[in-house]
């Protein structure tokens, strides 16, 4: 059996360690993968965007994350199961949402209440330590959902905003959803918003980012441009991207999550 | 079986990896639980009260810690066993022992000396490879204590000091323990120090950090406090901390470890 | 069975967890040992020198890197048998050869070209994901290297161009291989080196890099020199390195991996 775990929690600290400790003395036999812990503190949307891009990459199991600004209030702490029988265990934030629509949406949620699956003492500042970690063990061992607490209506859960690009005649207004550690840019653009704009391979593109104008090429891969040159791509994930051939596309637009970048193609 | 691993290695280098793979290759059916590896280099009491914290959250086992400044010298290499059983393997400088004291305090401590229990060849700078992870693996697998080398008194065993308060009448001069990645600042105190001051939730304090002066709530949780305002809480390994609701504390105050703060109430 | 995995991706994003993921669904009971992922993004020999330094520490198995600034490109994916039996997967580009010449050199080598074993969909620019990490999984259950595709010549494989120190009478000109977390400096030199110009245990011996003069002592351990003061020693993977006793040489001097130093002693 397999535990995913994803969370904003770093590595420089305990704290993913801490939950390790706590998920092996429950359920020594289950493995553990963990998929970051990464994520920017607090970044809610950054983490149920990649949770939804890498879990059909992972084995089906029981996925933990844990992005919880709100921990402590009265935000739910919650175990789901999407369609395909896939669970989740996390805060009632939007954070799990977006993975289980990509197994058929979620069918079942409990609210974690039941103090028998949570640590003995629950802290008011560490709930994947005290409350989601032990969840996720004891549902590994085949503890049945309905065991961990009252049934939520999924139709009640939080869910997140996803920012929609803006598509028009031969520009498209998009948003940037996240830079990786080699500089490349996601949006929040599909390869179809850029067909709908007629944009094809080898096309050269406008940017504009901060004030500032650009130029892109479209291409199928990094190798498609000269090194140094700006190029928009369908990324691993599916996400339409910016990238430098062996530089950083984000040091070049000084762009971080969240800006806003505007592509341009020339009236046809 | 579990061995938890501990150290100021950082994950940008091989030397976490190579550990690894020395344990495995001695006790390939061992699971490694990684604490963390993120202890600011040669910072041995931080590392020391981390591990005190998070062992009673892990698995029993053969606790291995490597926060090593002295590498290389005199300092003895040290297998330990506390009362309630657990084991450890690290460098005689004080950093296993507030761990061991929360089990009991050490009952039965080794030099390692025997080279059966040591890799072929021990360089002068990389221990935790050739000397701590091989005598770690060999304890994992069963091997007695004496075996590894000659006792040791546990008297004669190297102490930290740990900082402690000075708690006044209506005054405490607090040292900082920690800053966590979220900017939570860990002081050495408990909930005690603050009720001999008469602090109790909704009280404001006058906290004093590096010539400057602030005003924090005492408060149960980050939820409780309006967002950026700096609160007291009692923290989930149950030291007293400051935190900003949704913001960094450490950035507020601009104090790291080893920093001292003032806690100051109104005369009553 | 162990896969060993070292790469650039980093810890921040998800690249080196969705890997877990892909390996764990094709061989659930394989052992990962993650030797590290922070190799600079790009730097192939920093790669491939530390893969060297490392395997005789690790288990035999499949040893898994990617290190890939051509993905995309013309570049070829491999799976390689050294003479002891150990397997590589990885990119054409001299990554993996330094790590099986320290076992006997490559005895086998085939282009991973079987889409059976590799995911459905291959993108362009994260073969790690789709086409490395599968093979290695793969490798691990027993699939014979010859099917994962055509052979081809150990002799036609890229090498690395590893950079040679120049020796004179009293003087080395040597170069930074790489810079730990520690600040010490691991240089292209190995102890014979320093033998041919004579340099010995306690000796002073002048270091000048980026324009600037400074004195080493030559040791044995950081402990032989007295704290802050500049040694030369050989280091646990057996080359020649700077350090500062309770410092960062590297902050000393200034330099990076790939900087100059030149080594010199008084004309005897």
């Amino acid at each position: 059996m397999f535990i995913t775990f994803l969370t904003d929690f770093g590595l420089e600290d305990d704290f993913v360690g801490t939950c390790h400790g706590v998920l092996k003395r429950i359920a020594p036999d289950t493995q553990i993968i963990d998929i970051t812990h990464g994520i920017r503190p607090g970044h809610v949307l950054q983490a149920a965007l990649m949770l939804a891009n890498t879990l059909p990459y992972m084995p089906p199991g029981v996925h933990l994350a844990v992005v919880d600004p709100g921990v402590g209030s009265g935000r739910r702490p919650l175990a789901l199961r999407d369609a395909e029988g896939r669970l989740y265990v996390g805060p009632d934030n939007g954070l799990l949402i977006p993975a289980a629509d990509c197994f058929g949406g979620v069918v079942e949620a409990h609210e974690l209440a039941n103090p028998e699956y949570a640590l003995d003492s629950v802290s008011r500042t560490f709930h994947g330590r005290d409350l989601f970690s032990p969840a996720a063990a004891h549902l590994s061992l085949g503890v049945a959902l309905g065991e961990l607490g009252p049934p939520v209506d999924p139709e009640a859960l939080v869910r997140l905003d996803l920012p929609e690009p803006e598509v028009g005649q031969s520009r498209i207004r998009a948003t940037v959803l996240g830079v990786d550690r080699f500089g490349n840019i996601a949006l929040n653009l599909s390869r179809e918003h850029l067909d709908s704009v007629a944009i094809v391979p080898g096309m050269r593109v406008e940017l504009a980012a901060r004030g500032n104008r650009y130029y892109a090429v479209a291409a199928r891969t990094f190798a498609d441009a000269p090194t140094g040159e700006l190029i928009l791509y369908e990324d691993s994930y599916r996400s339409v991207a910016i990238a430098v051939s062996r530089g950083s596309a984000a040091a070049v637009l000084g762009v971080e999550e969240g800006a806003e970048i505007v592509l341009q193609i020339d009236a046809p």
